[in-house]
């Protein structure tokens, strides 16, 4: 924020006021758009040097200013800020205090900067990394080590709840050690499944493209891609199945729990940000990582679960 | 891009000038910049209403004008268009043919545009999609389909390599099932971090902060910080093991494991964007899930060759 702007007064004549700009103007980082004041400072109306330079030079102030003002407050938050600029297609915003004074403008130039930052901070929550201010090479190594341990560690223990599930199946693979070759790609394709969902879902949510109330609409196509996707990729594991062992139980149940994982991990990919945003914490959060640990432990669960059922071990 | 735009000759007074944005000014988008043409409409300066407003009304353009002028070319790319102006602080930029004739301006609102189109499709390809111009909600459950299915085939594919590896070791879990309970949390952890890294290095080289000459730089940089991670993983799940197992070679097993695929992965992210910067591909496709898919693979070769050698299997 800057108060390095042109205030005039409802009274002057334009003439007066292209002598205000031409006195004061040079020092000022806009004279584009010029503040017109009461007594108070109250903010009582807008000027372009458009309305200026297209009005006759005798007009009034008060008779060509637009009172009609889109400012933000000085407690108003950066983010929010930086959309009023995009919603109104403005490039200067007035910011007054709680009695309407004006106390400086932005310019969109630092919006652009809050946007790009904002943009970066989505991108390393979405990596599961703390966010930071620093630039990457201006963080030291142990700083880089912080912001990245907390979140593997919560992440390496959950893990270990699938390392724990798959214990309790050593039956199951002890009897068919093939079962166990298969627990990568069911991992891999189901934190894939929900690395794509939970994606386009925080940008949409970002972009206000999607809102919190279209859950039921957004999670309805998600189930309906996930059918579609999974089905496909069931069917290239089983010819893969049956040509390599020949084995039709098997490929039916690395079917049906491809077709189950991708379900859960579009699903969860889908509900879990937009419920973050509804609880008012960051969608960011609900992305790739945490989503791949829980579709993990699940698709181990009904991978092992089927296998029981469908091959009789 | 649009021609609304104020063209002024350089041998107008600033009063002339006056008068002829006050004539057609109305209806331009913009008259705060205003461009000097000669005879055949090459761009010979740029004024703005600023020097207009700060000059003597008999000042002549050719005097006020500023001749250093950036601007962009009609074939240039949109995405050095939208640099531009975050390099230059402006609001807008002339575009200009081959010949330098003036044919458009482009304003920082479409700018904005730019950049956040730009940013959505980094997400997208980060997250294994193939970018779409659509919102979520116009594209259609076929085209969210196949958005999403190439990768995903591809990425299926590639992990049921590790899923081969794991068949080669048979002999070693049928003698220590315990060591299968491991694979998530060896993947999972690996996945993390690579991811860690490979955002931070894309997201870097999209800001400018980090250029492909750092690449050792950068590479020697993500070495410290994942012995320091690495080490701290493989001490906790060390402690956890002899509590648990009581098993000091499992222990060491999966320490060494841990810290070897953590190198690994947080190097692959370093390198991987680099060189794919270098071959003038887009950084972003080596995002989280192909290295995710390569980290997995050595994880498991790593993994089960120090099991056979100290374990004793």
């Amino acid at each position: 924020m800057t108060n390095e702007f042109v205030d005039l007064k409802e009274n002057m004549t334009v003439e007066q006021a292209f002598q205000k700009i031409k006195k004061i103007g040079i020092d000022k980082e806009t004279i584009y758009t010029c503040y017109v004041l009461n007594m108070s400072r109250k903010l009582i109306g807008v000027v372009t040097a458009k309305d200026l330079l297209l009005a006759d030079r005798d007009k009034l102030i008060k008779d060509i200013m637009d009172t009609n003002i889109i400012s933000v407050n000085t407690l108003e938050d950066k983010e929010i800020v930086a959309k009023t600029f995009d919603k109104y297609d403005i490039i200067v915003l007035p910011v007054v205090d709680m009695e309407n004074r004006l106390v400086g403008i932005v310019t969109i130039d630092d919006a652009i900067d809050v946007i790009q930052d904002e943009n970066t901070e989505d991108f390393e929550k979405m990596a599961a990394i703390t966010p930071t201010d620093d630039s990457y090479f201006k963080t030291s190594v142990f700083g880089h080590a912080k912001h990245r341990i907390i979140w593997l560690l919560l992440l390496m223990l959950s893990s270990m709840i699938t390392g724990g599930i798959i214990t309790n199946y050593e039956n199951a693979f002890a009897a068919v050690p093939l079962l166990v070759s298969f627990i990568p790609m069911l991992m891999d394709t189901g934190g894939n499944c929900g690395s794509q969902s939970s994606t386009l879902i925080i940008r949409g949510l970002a972009m206000e493209e999607i809102k919190t109330k279209d859950v039921f609409k957004a999670l309805w196509k998600e189930i309906r891609v996930a059918v579609f996707v999974g089905i496909i990729l069931a069917i290239i594991n089983a010819i893969r199945i049956i040509i390599q062992y020949n084995d039709i139980n098997l490929a039916i149940t690395v079917g049906i729990t491809l077709i189950a994982t991708v379900m859960l991990a579009k699903s969860l990919g889908c509900i879990l940000p937009m419920l973050a945003k509804k609880l008012k914490l960051d969608p960011a959060i609900m992305a790739a990582p945490l989503i791949t640990t829980i579709v993990d432990t699940c698709s181990v669960l009904i991978f092992f679960n089927i296998a029981v059922m469908v091959m009789n071990i």
